[in-house]
């Protein structure tokens, strides 16, 4: 291809950190520079030679970092690091929050002259892809997103931060046309109150919107399953003909899909002027590995 | 949104094209300038001031030609326009001759400093797009493409374009697994000979690697309906995660939607730097009216 090979730092080691080691180890075009996370820990299944730090060091230099933290440390983070010149791409999933988000990561990425992908995950991400695309393809109508049966990652992330809650696991359960439930089951701390935890869930913005039930539990590792499932579905207007039907469905293990997108932006990353985008304003084709003739030949 | 609106001229009025010219209508950002086709006849449903033309005029001037012409056309066309500095968009159906045909147009797109974006339909097109994300999202895997049950405008135009036929319509008929069957309905003219054209149809480069049945009929109106659909299936690895699903599925009216993307890709015509684009190779967000802020705070 005649392009160097992208030199990726993952910052952060959970869920989705795990995968994301796992996507930019099997990219053809990528090599693994460094691992940054809060403990030196280091994880078996990464290489010897990729260093495990808690701040990313100039030398090796990474060409973009993978973000693999918690939404609500995603703008500080990004921003710290686009201010160094090191591209970043993150999963940021507070959807009513990413215009700000973006605006504010824009104008560090424009003085640093760099780039920032945010909300690159599959909801907000190939979803938010689709969506426009579907709008594109008959403008008038209306789309639903039904997600589930399946864990969410962000909203359990969200209650096991709120005090006296020890851990958690968040189910969606799609409702139809758009609507759902979610269901919580909740491990309460020693000092936990579970009045004080269910009102304090019911109240965040991940759970403000949708009728939730808390249920606490002893252990939540029997409510663990990674799969998730979603479906887009669109009826509308296409040059005057009624009842065009669109319909996305999937079902995935939610933090590798999640891990595999962030890879693929940060591929993109590399292909764009500085600035923020999220994945509507980035050319499909700059996602994936190779030279713009064969994949057009390929999937064109 | 501060942008002056765009102006449109169609090119062709076949099945296509009457829809172009509902959905310029339609669009809230455009005005169609003029209809250029090869007889002056004025369509009822075109607005009295726009003019019917046989080539289109430089005043009042065109910012982008929708070109609803058959495929094999579309190459001379297309570079007539963009010579003259005229962005065009166009539906070029041909899978295997894209690349040549982007290459041909991005040389004229350059010189004259415009813009062309082709085989911009449902499929190839927003199609395309959807094959693109999918290996972006599991890239390992098989993606398959079934169309159908449906007549196929590219086919049943380039049958009618064979010597000896009056009228034909080829429907196209999933046989699962991205495997079709094609089934043309043929009037002879009263030259026709049928084993020379049943001869022709079946070495087409549209039908050459289907297996074809040509079935002879006085009449091809009763299988005339423009209903058609696909399924875009895709099962692969995702980040080590295995059986990752992605569908598609689609059911439309094929000319209408095909119209629909077409006016899209014109709008996102204006929105490009100079040179010959896919549909993959644009940012989605292009194809839709308004500022990005708005359509991010709506369906990102």
């Amino acid at each position: 291809m005649g392009i160097s090979r992208i030199r990726v730092a993952v910052v952060g080691y959970g869920n989705v950190g795990a995968y994301v080691l796992q996507a930019v180890r099997s990219a053809p075009d990528m090599d693994l520079v460094a691992l940054v996370r809060r403990t030196a820990d280091r994880p078996p299944e990464l290489p010897a030679d990729v260093p495990v730090v808690r701040e990313l060091p100039s030398d090796p230099p990474a060409d973009v970092a993978v973000l693999a933290v918690p939404s609500r440390l995603v703008p500080e983070t990004a921003e710290r690091y686009l201010a160094r010149g090191i591209r970043t791409v993150d999963s940021f999933d507070i959807h009513e929050e990413i215009p700000d988000v973006r605006a504010r990561l824009e104008r560090v990425a424009r003085a640093s002259g760099t780039v920032a992908v945010l909300a690159a995950g599959w909801d907000p991400g190939t979803d938010s892809v689709i969506r426009v695309l579907f709008e594109a393809m008959a403008p008038a109508g209306t789309t639903f997103t039904n997600f589930g049966p399946g864990m969410s990652m962000g909203h359990s992330t969200a209650v096991r931060a709120i005090p006296g809650v020890d851990d958690a696991v968040s189910l969606t359960l799609p409702l139809g046309f758009g609507k759902h439930r979610r269901l919580v089951y909740v491990r309460l701390a020693a000092d936990g109150d579970p009045d004080a935890v269910r009102r304090a869930i019911l109240t965040d913005p991940y759970f403000a919107h949708d009728p939730t039930d808390v249920v606490f539990v002893d252990d939540v590792s029997p409510y663990r399953d990674m799969g998730h499932g979603v479906q887009l579905e669109r009826k509308g207007v296409s040059a005057g003909a009624h009842n065009q039907r669109f319909s996305l469905r999937m079902s995935v293990h939610n933090p590798a899909l999640t891990a595999q997108v962030l890879v693929a932006a940060a591929r993109a990353a590399m292909r764009q002027a500085p600035g923020a985008y999220t994945l509507p304003e980035i050319p499909p084709i700059d996602l994936l590995p190779g030279d713009r003739p064969s994949i057009i030949r390929r999937l064109v």
